[in-house]
């Protein structure tokens, strides 16, 4: 007799959840002993709350009307939980606040996308503190916890979700052509995206700029290829970068410029992590320096998140590969 | 700037959190240590799939139509789900089989009465192994956890959930009267029992055995005060308490006649975790010989569940008296 469970759901065997238990307790520690404190936010919250903090992030999630009939949701991250937390909890303490958690979230996805509707993430989040010190302090942090979790082969890319949408603007592409475009970067769609620009009939350089910006990747000297607009960004990528680089990290961080992550709240430097055994994102996160202020104390804040079922499936593969 | 959590939920800041986690490691690992494999389920389930286990668990469970307009439900406990998942993950497996988990279950509950809606349980279930040595197994392995966990005076109350109802249906108690003195008595609301007993117009003797088993609590002397049509249960509950003191555990066990857990599916032993620094339960659970057939993988089984908050609310309260 087969009870079926919904599509992208799991159940964890023992064999399975002894290895992921590892994997948390390897991320978690590590972001205990860099003092970060782990907090639990409610799994359910108002659906007018979360959306405080993203209005596109409430849309993919999980609703319902409780017995007394307000509308909950169950949380699709942590960070916008966490935002709430600190304007609530943490309002008088002085910055910078560390904080941690291994919590699960969920999202609806479109049936048969093979999408998890439920996942386990690992994760931390700074508040208070500026580039381009939180941003290499979130990064030194995250290498530290993939190193501890026993992965060998791991990368992080660093890039600025502000960067694309800064030269779309001074491009003055028109802000209804703006979304498409920026979807299609995050897919990594390079021929959709040149299509699309090719369309909006802008002067031949300020095409070239924003074709070739998809597709920059690699050590600081990609940051030589552009500027412009782009300075303020570049410089703090540069900054980043000569600051791991001091930490001895600089072999594992890439510099994608290219990179935008798909949630709406980033705002400057944003990071995605990768193994070259497995063919998907590990984890990623990013700088959002205007969430807080929504829930009512505004602060610097920046932030990383793993998916804990992959980085499972990248520690195994890379056992596999030897 | 205040932003409200749904009444029934809490968020829980870094002190109290290192505290949850070290209690739920202690349990999680003492399970482990006694065979027991720890295994995740998914949060959101169908709603059909765990009714299937418990009618009336599913009415008190947060509902929600997916994006496929499935109706599924968020699990209001973890034994349905795992009764699921033995049938479908290991209907080959020969018993028993010892899993545990460390995860939250989600109750809708009425506004104002300061219920959680959202509680962490750390529990075992035992699958395969009839009473006695089964429910025998169970209570040692949660007052070991009990033990590791730091608490000192926790006392564990043994009845049968069974014992009540064959009482009411042997003194031919109309099916309509049964529910509700389960309910008066499942309160411990002795005068409510009472004054329904009256009402039923029984013999005298009968009346009697009722009022007074609700009150039988303490060694096995009580179980020299009923027989009859309770020989079955008083047998087996003087079975475990036998084999609990020759494990050296009889000072942690109280026999308790009047002991009913509020869930269906209990046929058998209950279980029901006390602490005299705290006046609630920490815990409870017991046995559910017909709940596995209902998915087609028809064994009996046993098993019990902490509540993770009140566990430490009960540590803390130990640690204040000294």
């Amino acid at each position: 007799m087969i009870h079926p469970i919904p599509p992208g759901t799991r159940d964890v065997l023992p064999d399975e959840m002894r290895e992921l238990r590892a994997i948390s307790e390897a991320l978690r520690s590590t972001f205990e002993q860099h003092g970060y404190g782990e907090v639990w936010t409610p799994t359910l919250e108002y659906e007018e709350v979360l959306r405080t903090g993203d209005e596109s992030a409430a849309g993919s999630s999980y609703r319902l009307f409780d017995e007394g009939g307000a509308l909950l949701a169950l949380r699709s991250d942590m960070t916008i939980p966490i935002a709430r937390l600190i304007a609530s909890r943490y309002a008088d303490t002085r910055p910078p606040i560390r904080l941690c958690y291994v919590a699960h979230a969920y999202r609806a996805v479109v049936r048969g996308s093979g999408q998890p509707r439920e996942f386990l993430q690992a994760g931390i989040e700074l508040v208070g503190a500026p580039p381009p010190d939180g941003d290499v302090e979130v990064v030194a942090v995250a290498l530290a916890a993939l190193e501890q979790a026993g992965l060998r082969r791991y990368r992080l890319g660093i890039g600025d979700g502000s960067l694309y949408r800064a030269l779309l603007e001074s491009f003055e592409v028109p802000a209804a052509e703006r979304l498409p475009l920026l979807e299609a970067l995050a897919r990594r769609d390079l021929v959709g995206l040149e299509v699309r620009l090719q369309r909006l009939g802008l002067a031949p350089d300020a095409e070239r700029l924003l074709a070739r910006l998809a597709t920059l990747r690699g050590g600081p000297e990609v940051l030589d290829q552009v500027d412009g607009p782009l300075s303020g960004a570049v410089e703090n990528l540069r900054r980043c970068y000569e600051l791991l680089a001091e930490r001895g990290l600089a072999d594992r961080v890439i510099i994608d410029l290219g990179l935008v992550r798909d949630l709406g709240y980033y705002t400057g430097a944003v990071f995605e992590v990768y193994d070259p055994a497995v063919g998907f994102a590990l984890g990623g996160g990013g700088r959002y320096d205007d969430l807080l202020g929504r829930f009512g104390r505004s602060l610097p804040a920046c932030g990383i998140a793993f998916d804990l079922q992959r980085v499972h499936v990248a520690q195994t593969e890379e056992e596999r590969l030897g």
